[in-house]
């Protein structure tokens, strides 16, 4: 399945007084790609929490290359790299959309737990969605 | 009862391109000053939460006058207006501590709504928050 | 000229506690239309501060009527209600797109500084931004 | 030179759905401690910005042990981990003040730019902040 990359513009109120977008902001534009990206395999992140399924974030790195400006258009290509059920790891790379070149890399970490915070098992608990991210993960090997 | 001022600094990342706090943080300070005047009050806002009263904000006003800069100190003066056990608005001024030069002035009013959204009253289910709260009443005229 | 509403999800980092979008957040939407209907008519936010044109938010109200939850599609319906030059003022509007509820209402002034805060004449120093704002002005009666 | 570890309360519009601070306000944190460890050993980085001194983040890890929730104290413990007069790389370890635990641990690493974004030595160009610097190098050997 051909994942669309996330896209939109950097907000006003991202920026900070280095007239660039705040270097924590592209740690949230990671979190709205991996949404999407969920989204379009068909795991809808909210009716996952709504069924008791969350979803936190277990580590995070971001690596800077070339900052975004106010109004800037972006886009970001994401990758699931690894997920067996209980973990999942995605890896990020954020674009100048016209030339390609890269703003921020990145990668995030995550685990599944229920509502009393407790680990469970994709495959057992959700089974259609252990199949549709096991579609979902990345060709490439894993590297990160 | 007298309350102390809440005050910090302004954070490198609460600014914007034009190099000033960006508006809206503003009415995040408020939030934080508000919370601090609950708990000089004997008024603990995240206990309150865990008993079920949640107090969304209804509504909210701020005037900007001078801005802040990163790293700059501000204090939040605060008074609260109107407190029927329905409902309550506080204003609030943001100052330049050294001069007591207005930054940004306003104001939020707010509900009380139990966890099912249902408003409630005040004097019935909590009769000691009531009562510290309508102590607590600027004597002022509400002007706002 | 006919706007086309400023319209996106609410994303998971703008939820707080309440599992609601946190009441600032609103006001960094309508940041976010009303530099898309600058774009629309034709006054691109960007270029503007380069050119020395910074456009100070003067105050900001907002009331909550409706919260909005992550994920949840909304739009941003925006009028340029007073204009003269000098100051402006816009009233917004956040809905739900598929019933039309209200969702937060406000509105924003603004006056134009350039690089040193000085006040100047939009008319006098952009006329082609001048005429283009004047024809933009919502011809219902200023209310906001 | 013994650093004050920074501390203060999660606030409330830093919380998310889960109840829990949001994963990038911590990083948001280790700014905020940065900041104050910079100045705790002489180093005012509002100044440093002044006088044309960035210090822009060239990456940034954070791994998230035990969440905070709305109005916990918190501490952060920071060590300078590396500096050589173009580069610096710093570890962080945000705690529970009453018991010591850990709820995040990460590091960034920074750069040294002028105002037209060119690398610069601090030892030639601020010899003073380069000492001080140099002095505050954690004694341990650099792991993060």
């Amino acid at each position: 399945m051909k994942i669309i990359p996330y896209h939109r513009r950097a907000n006003y109120y991202e920026t900070d007084q280095m007239s660039i977008v705040h270097h924590t902001n592209y740690i949230r534009y990671f979190e709205e790609a991996r949404i999407d990206f969920m989204r379009q395999i068909g795991c809808d992140c909210r009716k996952l929490e709504e069924l008791g399924a969350i979803i936190p974030v277990v580590d995070a790195y971001a690596r800077y290359h070339k900052s975004l400006h106010f109004d800037e258009e972006f886009q970001v290509d994401i990758q699931l790299e690894k997920f067996n059920g209980a973990r999942m790891e995605f890896s990020y790379q954020i674009r100048f959309p016209q030339t390609g070149e890269l703003a921020v890399t990145g990668h995030t970490s995550h685990c599944f737990v229920d509502e009393h915070q407790k680990p469970f098992s994709v495959k057992h608990r959700f089974p259609e969605i252990y199949r549709r991210m096991k579609s979902a993960l990345s060709p490439r090997p894993a590297t990160a």
